[in-house]
C-alpha cells in the first residue's frame, strides 16, 4: 500500500487535534464529513444509522437477516488509510453478473464477515483493522430497526426507502420497535469532546439516530462536548422539499424534545442552481433575519462544492469545523 | 492485524532460504504446498492454472467474461501474511443469499477488482499486495482457455470440470486455443532456482500448466534449477484412478514429450484408507522396484496427513521439500 506522507499545507502535516470526535448521521452525509475532519483530528468516532433498506443494503438485510452494511461501508470507505484505493474499491458496485450486480464490493465483504463470524459488530471491527480506517465506525443500534414517517395527510409508510415521497409533506417520523442504543456507541458519545450531527437526510439519516432513546440521552448528558449540527447545502425532494435551515433544527428539536446540539453550521455561498431532478431539490437558504432559532445558534460559511452545489465540500467542512471547535472550545 | 513472531522451534526463526522458488500447479494442492513451503522459503512465485469453469469460478467466468478466480485465490489465502484470519476470510463461501450463495468472498473480490482495473493481473496483484501475500501469485496465462480429454473409448469431452467422469480413462488432455504464457510467470520460471510441479490433479490441474508452450519451454530453458514433481498422495476417481506412482510420472513426460523435471517426491506412508468415495479413490502405491522411471528419480517420504490421508501434511511436505533441495543444490 502506498505510504501517505503529508505535505507542509496538509494540516496534518503539523500534527492533529487529539480530542475526542464524535460524528453521528448515515453514509452519504457522513462520510462527507468523516474525510473533512479526519485531517484535523485524530480520535474520530462514527455513528450510523442502521435503517436503510433499499437496494443492496435491503436485499442483503433480507437475505441474510442482519443489519443493512450500505451506511456503515460507506463511512469505513471515508475513513480508510489508503483512501486512494481501498476506498474505491469497498464503494465498487457491480453492473453485471447474475448473482451480483447491484452490489458494492464492501456490502459483500462486511456481509461476509457477519455470516463468517456471527456478528455484525465483529464484522464492522475487523474491516476496520485490516483497511486500517483512521477511526472507529459504530452502528448506532444492533437491533434491526425500521423507520416509519407519518405525513401531513395523515397516512403513514414504514421502511426508509419508501419515506421520501414527493407528493407528499412528512409530519413526522418515528422508529418501528424499541432499539437499544449500542453500549460501544454510547460510551464513545460519553467521553466525545465534540460531537457533529450530521449533514444527511433530516428525517431518513438525522433523526432515526436521535430517536434511538440511549443515543439521545447520551449526547444530552455530556454537557462538556461542543456539538455542532450540520446543516444540509440543499433540499432533498420528497424530504425537505421548501424548508430552510432553521425549519431543520425546529424539525429535529421537536423530534427529539431536546435542545440536542448548540450550534448550527449553514452554508451560506449559494451557487447556481445544480439540475439533478431526480435526487435532490432547490439549494435553500437561510432567513437573513435568523441567526438563532430556539436558542440554537446559526453560523454559515462557505462550506458548499461548487462543482456540486447539492453537496458540501470536503476540505472546507473539514476545515470550517475545527476552526469552530478551536474558537468555542 | 495480528504480528506474527517466530517461535525457536519455527524454521523461519532462524532465517529463511533466500533461493528464488517457483511452484506450478492448481488451486487445491498448490495451495497445500505453498503453505508448507513459505515457512523454508522467502522468495516464492506460484504459477496458477487458469483452466476451471465450475462452481463459483465456472459462473464468474461467465458472467463477467473474465479469467476463473478460485484457483488463484487458493493460492493468494495460503500466502497471506496474516493466514489465521485473511485467509479464512477471502475462502469463506456464501451458504445463502439468492445472488451470493456458492460464491467465495475472495472469488468475488477478485471479480469486483477485475472489473474495476479492466485486468485480471491487476487484480491479483494488487489483493497480493493489500493482504501481504509471502510470495507473487500469476496466473500460467492471461488468455481465456479450456482443456479438452479424449478418452480411451475415443470420446471427447470439453471444459475442466466436466472431465473426471468414474466409467472413463483419460488418454490424454489437450488446451482448446492456444495459449500465450504470462510473460511475468516465465520470467519468473527462468530465474528460479527451485521448480517443484504439483501435488494437484494430474490432468486437470499439473498437466494443462505444462502444455502451455511457453511455461514448458521456460522450465527446459532453466538447465540450473532443481525441478522436483510431487505425485498425490491418493488417486482421483475419474482422473487418476488405479495408476501408479510412475504412471503419473509417464503420463507428464508424455504430455509434454519432456523430461521436464528430475526428481520425483511420493508419499511412502500408507494410511488407512478414507471414505471419501465423492472424490477420491484409494491411496497409491510405489511399485517396489521403480527407484527410477524414464530417468526420473523417485525418492519416497512420509508426507501424507495422517488425519486425512487423501491429502499432503502442510508441514511434513514443506519440510521435505527444503531437505531435499538443500542435499541436491
Amino acid at each position: 500500500m502506498k505510504k501517505i506522507i503529508f505535505e507542509p499545507d496538509d494540516p496534518r502535516y503539523f500534527g492533529m487535534n487529539e480530542d475526542k470526535v464524535v460524528a453521528i448521521g448515515g453514509g452519504t452525509g457522513l462520510s462527507t464529513l468523516l474525510r473533512g475532519i479526519k485531517k484535523h483530528f485524530k480520535n474520530i468516532s462514527a455513528i450510523v444509522t442502521v435503517t436503510d433498506d433499499g437496494a443492496s443494503s435491503g436485499s442483503i438485510r433480507r437475505e441474510f437477516d442482519m443489519l443493512p452494511p450500505g451506511d456503515i461501508r460507506k463511512c469505513i470507505s471515508a475513513l480508510t488509510e489508503d483512501e486512494e484505493l481501498t476506498s474505491k474499491l469497498l464503494e465498487y458496485r457491480f453492473n453485471k453478473g447474475r448473482g451480483l450486480s447491484g452490489h458494492t464490493l464492501g456490502n459483500v465483504w462486511i456481509t461476509a464477515l457477519t455470516q463468517y463470524f456471527g456478528s455484525f459488530e465483529k464484522a464492522v471491527e475487523t474491516t476496520s483493522e485490516l483497511f486500517k480506517t483512521a477511526g472507529v465506525i459504530l452502528p448506532a443500534t444492533l437491533d434491526s430497526i425500521n423507520i416509519a414517517a407519518r405525513y401531513e395527510d395523515g397516512k403513514k409508510r414504514v421502511g426508509e426507502s419508501r419515506i421520501p415521497r414527493p407528493e407528499k409533506k412528512i409530519k413526522r417520523v418515528f422508529i418501528v420497535g424499541r432499539p437499544r442504543a449500542y453500549k460501544k456507541a454510547v460510551a464513545k458519545i460519553a467521553e466525545a469532546d465534540l460531537i457533529v450531527i450530521g449533514p444527511g437526510s433530516l428525517y431518513t439519516s438525522i433523526i432515526p439516530n436521535l430517536l434511538i432513546p440511549g443515543i439521545k440521552k447520551a449526547i444530552e448528558k455530556n454537557k462538556k462536548a461542543f456539538k455542532i449540527f450540520v446543516a444540509n447545502c440543499s433540499t432533498e425532494r420528497g424530504e425537505t422539499e421548501g424548508m430552510h435551515v432553521e425549519d431543520h433544527i425546529k424539525a429535529i428539536y421537536k423530534a427529539t424534545n431536546s435542545r440536542i446540539f448548540d450550534l448550527c453550521l449553514a452554508n451560506n455561498r449559494i451557487v447556481s442552481h445544480a439540475n439533478d431532478d431526480s435526487k435532490l431539490g432547490a439549494v435553500h437558504n437561510i432567513s437573513p433575519e435568523s441567526s438563532h432559532v430556539l436558542g440554537c445558534k446559526i453560523i454559515s460559511r462557505d462550506i458548499v462544492d461548487h462543482k456540486n452545489p447539492l453537496l458540501h465540500d470536503i476540505e472546507k467542512l473539514g476545515g470550517t469545523i475545527a476552526k469552530l471547535y478551536k474558537s468555542n472550545h
